[in-house]
């Protein structure tokens, strides 16, 4: 019998982020495809659609008419899935039955008033004005007293269920800690009381010694396909200085951010020659006025494309049930995406 | 202020079963939809397709011959993602890369020889036989002593990532302990040792009594939409017997367990007019050899489906950041279907 080896014999990788095992099964995509394709998104849209509640000088559902913006725009989705005005309160029945309000904010943020651009499309200049209105979000909703934690996030593509090809994204903002920032604020604050330095740190470090599963980098920022990841192509942005979230970005930090959001959409663009789909976000630390000294910033990209612009990987039956699964190895992706460089 | 409602107001509930929390915001969904709309599946297939690989006599991508099969039929998968060979190991580096080989076995299992059916169309004598092929499988598999968990799923239409409409489902058995029952198992064996009944058992007397979830039962099987379902028409199919696996259930209880399967398909078939896509899994008690007192065998279907039969939910960027989260309340999506009995 031959040893173990992670390239060729299927295994499961330890999520550091999550402390949550993925299953891999590296020879897995050579099955053939006979399921479901995807429609390919027309990639010629006009600079302006009259339609497009998003668009300047637009009116929305609520009959509000969007200001002529020259940059970015940020207000109140008009469909929230949480409100400010919520009561709070508690629900409970037997011990089992149990739940409580929940009061939040939810915002739409235009990337550029121009309906036909995604965010590779844009100079660095104007991606580093959505990352000046991150800033600015993150440290004004983060300031209300009933609010714990701030989700920047992005659904690109209408694959990822976005309903509108504007270049835009989204803040739930909300008074409880998520499920996902919860594991990995647990993960973290362990890791830097033992450590004393924080885990992103230190995972970078090891990529950067290996490199194999990075695709690209900058003075401040590095992308990689983490060792644990469940997209076929999932990428993760990290901080190369260690810091908790936004508020703490210095103005160079906000540039190569930009620059790194820039090289990395365009690599992605490239790889199934589409604008290319993903689900996309910002994890940083609470705003629940605790400390979090072991939280490091970082971006999840999760793109769906596993085999051409219109196979994607399914998360079913399996997926639902038991654990994660990928068909293709991180350091393969990596090394197909760092040749599109 | 109005007092906390949670028919009209956002909030968390709590899943018992998993220890996590799921954002429920009962009006997002009279939002408009101009996003994605899903292809429905012609309704109409031969009996035989003689380039189906599933059907009887046909031959498979590895060069097997199907037999000619009455009624069930079961093999390995031809493009497993799990195999009984792979050797074992672990591949460690600096603490935080950390990988170990899994061993196990994948199978696909034909629910009838019949190209055109669904487990919806088919008689319930002849899904009984279904229901006996999984306790055999489950036997066998979880007699070998590498397995620790069989995974009994089925992916249910090409939305769900199906590649072939022929009725089957697959079992992905395996050394480990998977994330989603291993949280199972240690919220069911911490309810059973507090208070020496089986969660589920209690949690259905609850539902029983409340009547606002169920959706159909029979003499010994219950369908409801969980009080913390996930999927807008989720629902779990609890025994109202606790057993732990299928190595238990008697011969009265697998012909309702058929029934049941008949009734709630045939009613989920009926809600957008099509043939209804899911996925589904049974979950019982993991076969690595320990006692579970606690464990209450359950089979859960994940529907994606939201507003139509070509509108479905998108589990995307806040939910795969933050949390799960739902649009419409689990108590009206309960209304809903038992309006279909
Ligand atoms: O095994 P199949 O039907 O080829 O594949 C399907 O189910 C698997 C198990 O849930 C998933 O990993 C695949 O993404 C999905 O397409
Ligand atoms: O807010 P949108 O773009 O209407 O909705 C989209 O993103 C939300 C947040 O991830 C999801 O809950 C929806 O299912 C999805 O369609």
């Amino acid at each position: 019998m031959s040893s173990f080896d992670i390239t060729e014999h299927s295994h499961r990788r330890f999520n550091q982020l999550l402390g949550e095992w993925v299953l891999v099964s590296p020879h897995r995509s050579k099955r053939p495809w006979q399921g479901q394709q995807e429609t390919t998104e027309q990639d010629t849209r006009p600079q302006f659609d009259p339609s497009c509640y998003l668009c300047p000088g637009n009116v929305r559902a609520n009959g509000e008419k969007n200001p002529d913006y020259p940059s970015t725009f940020v207000f109140t989705n008009d469909f929230a899935a949480l409100q400010a005005e919520s009561p709070s309160g508690t629900f409970e029945k037997h011990g089992l039955l149990q739940a409580q309000s929940e009061r939040g904010v939810c915002k739409v943020i235009c990337f550029s008033p121009r309906h036909d651009l995604t965010l590779s499309d844009m100079e660095t200049t104007e991606i580093r004005k959505v990352v000046d209105l991150w800033q600015e979000q993150y440290l004004e909703l983060g300031a209300l007293d009933y609010i714990s934690y701030v989700q920047i996030f992005e659904n690109k593509g209408s694959v990822m269920g976005s309903s509108n090809p504007h270049p835009h994204g989204q803040i739930w903002a909300q008074s409880s800690v998520p499920g996902e920032p919860a594991k990995e604020t647990e993960q973290q604050e362990a890791y830097f009381q033992q450590n004393g330095r924080s885990l992103l740190s230190d995972y970078l470090a090891i990529e950067l010694e290996e490199k194999t599963r990075i695709v690209v980098e900058n003075d401040a920022f590095v992308a990689l396909v983490p060792f644990w990841a469940v997209w076929p192509f999932e990428t993760i942005v990290i901080p190369r200085r260690h810091f908790g979230h936004l508020g703490q970005i210095t103005d160079e930090e906000k540039d190569a951010y930009a620059d790194i959001m820039k090289r990395l959409s365009s690599i992605y663009d490239k790889l199934f020659n589409t604008s290319f789909p993903y689900s996309a976000g910002i994890h940083q630390s609470p705003t629940d006025g605790k400390d979090y000294p072991g939280w490091h910033l970082h971006m999840h990209f999760y793109p769906p494309l596993l085999r051409s612009a219109s196979v994607k990987k399914f998360m079913v039956g399996y997926e639902l049930m038991a654990d994660p699964q990928r068909d293709i190895t991180p350091e393969s992706a990596a090394e197909r995406l760092r040749g599109l460089l």
